[in-house]
């Protein structure tokens, strides 16, 4: 409505400019007693052409339009060219099927001995409170339980020759795991330093009446039993805290909805992913094989939109859906899993913007306690932004079962690209930079893996 | 800029509403003596996900950016993936082997015999003038010239089989000289029984002096001359009028940018046509011969949108550089060829805009001389649409050399639809309907008439 309203007011506004341009005109009129001229006597008026610049005109929201029609039509011509070629390429057993899998299990083998390290942590902590080991002592051995819950699984999962997707999912719960016990460390040792303090100056003061203004809220020891700490595992955030804030209650129509995407969403992704996905992945073997640029070009060009269509999805899925629903059902309070990192108009701020609960991780506790041991700035974030490096590779090399370095490589990329974009584009061609190395940047990697891939697996049984 | 200026005041509203929320952070800072809380005590805060609806976030200019990131990918690799499949199509001699070819002659001929019906025209104004011939008999005359002027060309070019191209130049010519001849004579007439009204006055009252007061400007029987005829037969108008809008001065930069424009747009389109077009309508045969619905609405949805490519193309080369070219060697100062038809939320909107001499010469010339005579507003209105559509059919059939009426069922549907759309349709909502129309209409009726076509004259060398 706004537009139109607009148009009329350039309209109304063109007009007046003519009537005080043409003063012959407004002569002619007096000349006949102000009269209108008969139509047959007057139709054309001196104005330029809307699309001249000296028109001034500038609004196009129509041709906005027509970018959306004609990327729903052209959309749906894909599917249905794609249905005619390939036929219906989806099966829905494949649910069943990879639960039946065999090499399924190790990976669920590996999730249910992640509780070794979660009592581990909490069994260290409570021997620090008690003193029983020094602080320096204890850093290394909640080092050792960190390191081991990183490293024992994927080297398990590398032998045992798991499944990628469910041997994927269990890396992914490890990487968690692991940042989250790092921040149970952390935070309880500053609250066991605190305390400490604390302690030492109470016995020159009194004791503050503390515990009784806050009763519903607990104190540090309190806090180092199962229930607080299985509670921080399930919990959608990586950064530990004593006393979470806590929503009211559970709304049921919330959660129904939320629970309908994820069953929703995680469908169409499958289905995409077999009727869209895998025929072009199969279709690029022979470009791959013969080398061909151009074709290899078109290929990644055909492959970028689904990916990244299914990308949006799992996004949504993920970090809407899912973590919301986690969220609900414990009445976790703090639903801030992204921010909008759709309008971000250069590569940092989508980085920070996409991903909160890993963004927050790395703030607290990895960036600032690095700020407070004298590293400047720039260094801190080369650090952190390495560290994420590596858990892209370990999240993908892993359950691939191959060494291949494009996952990392694909991360360093940003770098430069980063300085280009924030030096030389803003606004909403900074975005577009933005849109562009998403849509193209992922499906480059994964051609580099699923080639590699094909190339190990494939290639020595034909 | 707008965009990130409302994130920042949303942002900072939401944290207002946190703070006044958590009525408990506030006094836990209170019993801090109002220090900020160390990092590791506090870092969640109550909130919803920005893409909940609770949220009130709304700013999602970012995904209007994926679009046309999206849109101009996707056609790249359309013809990277159309380069690949059909290599190097265009043959650079076309226009040259189109002169050469003599069955484009008899369109020329055609072009240089319009000049016949012009001086008929001029010389049945100057006996009309002159009062050798009546009123009446004037009209008749007049009437049986334009007539001819639409049937002879159309007769001539049927039988000598003409080059479709070709003839269908030379009859849009004809067309418009027939529109043109009809203004001609209607404004004249209103001038001659207005001079004769006056001299009836005149010999009551004392003569105005008008005359010396616009000197400059041309009175009714002084225009009667080849000079003024043939102007008004070059500009870029339908609708004649004694006295043109002038502009000072011929703008030698934007003629030649705008001929830039036109060399540079009629290339590319032809480049489509034969690199794009061609290809998907040679495709199309074979499902036309199945009746395969799926795969004709496969190749209906890919005909779409390079068709609708080149009639953009085409619009902005004939409307915006073609006519204001003319306009500007013969310093004429209308230049309103077209109005802002792409905003157009209905379909009549987009007709009253797209085509403003039509539009222009329709009103003028047939519905309010026939609301002078009486015929009720919506009558008036039916008959401009159906003189319309039978012109369209006009310009297809004869040039074709087939009496198919799919261009003129093409206009009939667009009442209904026409309807539906202003009475359920609004905003941006009517203004896409629009643009599918356009999209899907014309390439509709396009394959309609290849069909036929290919029938006609290849399936029985076949």
């Amino acid at each position: 409505m706004k537009s139109t309203s607009e148009t009329k007011e350039v309209r109304s506004r063109k007009i007046l400019l003519n009537k005080l341009e043409n003063g012959t005109d407004s002569e002619k009129n007096n000349n006949q007693s102000c009269q209108r001229p008969h139509p047959y006597e007057s139709c054309h008026k001196i104005r330029d052409s809307l699309l001249s610049s000296a028109s001034g005109y500038t609004n196009y929201r129509g041709i906005l339009n027509l970018c959306v029609v004609l990327l729903v039509m052209s959309s749906s011509r894909l599917v249905l060219e794609n249905l005619l070629k390939y036929g219906f390429l989806v099966r829905f057993n494949v649910p069943i099927l990879f639960i039946k899998d065999p090499t399924a299990w190790p990976s669920l083998l590996a999730l249910v001995l992640s509780n070794v390290f979660i009592c581990t942590a909490l069994y260290l902590e409570k021997l620090l409170k008690q003193s029983k080991i020094g602080e320096n002592g204890g850093k290394f051995f909640c080092f050792i339980n960190i390191f081991t819950a990183l490293l024992a699984p994927a080297i398990y999962l590398w032998y045992r020759e798991a499944n990628p997707v469910s041997s994927f999912f269990a890396l992914a719960w490890y990487t968690c795991l692991s940042m989250k016990l790092v921040s149970y460390f952390q935070v309880n040792r500053h609250y066991r330093l605190k305390s400490r303090n604390e302690l030492s100056v109470n016995k020159k003061d009194t004791v503050p009446e503390k515990a009784a203004t806050e009763s519903e809220q607990i104190e540090y020891p309190q806090n180092l039993n199962f229930k607080n700490l299985y509670f921080f595992m399930a919990a959608p955030t990586l950064c530990y805290e004593l006393n979470f804030p806590r929503s009211q209650r559970i709304r049921k129509s919330f959660l129904i909805r939320r629970s309908g995407e994820i069953i929703f969403l995680s469908s169409l992704s499958l289905f995409l992913l077999q009727q869209w996905v895998v025929p072009i992945l199969q279709n690029s073997k022979i470009p791959f094989r013969e080398s061909n640029i151009l074709k290899i070009i078109e290929r990644l060009l055909k492959l970028a939109v689904p990916n990244h269509v299914i990308w949006l999805i799992g996004f949504y899925c993920f970090f809407h859906s899912y973590l919301n629903v986690l969220a609900e059902v414990l009445r976790f309070g703090d639903r801030e899993f992204y921010r909008d990192w759709w309008n971000a108009e250069d590569v940092d701020s989508f980085w920070q913007n996409w991903n909160i609960p890993v963004h927050k991780f790395c703030l607290r506790h990895i960036y600032k306690p690095l700020l407070t041991q004298g590293i400047t700035k720039p260094q801190a974030s080369l650090i952190v932004f390495f560290v994420s490096a590596f858990f892209h590779e370990y999240l993908v090399s892993i359950p691939l079962r191959m060494f291949r370095i494009w996952a990392f490589l694909g991360m360093i990329v940003q770098i430069p690209f980063a300085i280009v974009v924030k030096k030389f584009l803003h606004g909403n061609y900074g975005n577009m930079a933005v849109w562009i190395s998403l849509i193209i940047g992922q499906p480059i990697a994964i051609m580099m893996y699923i080639h590699d891939y094909y190339i190990d697996y494939f290639e020595v049984s034909n």
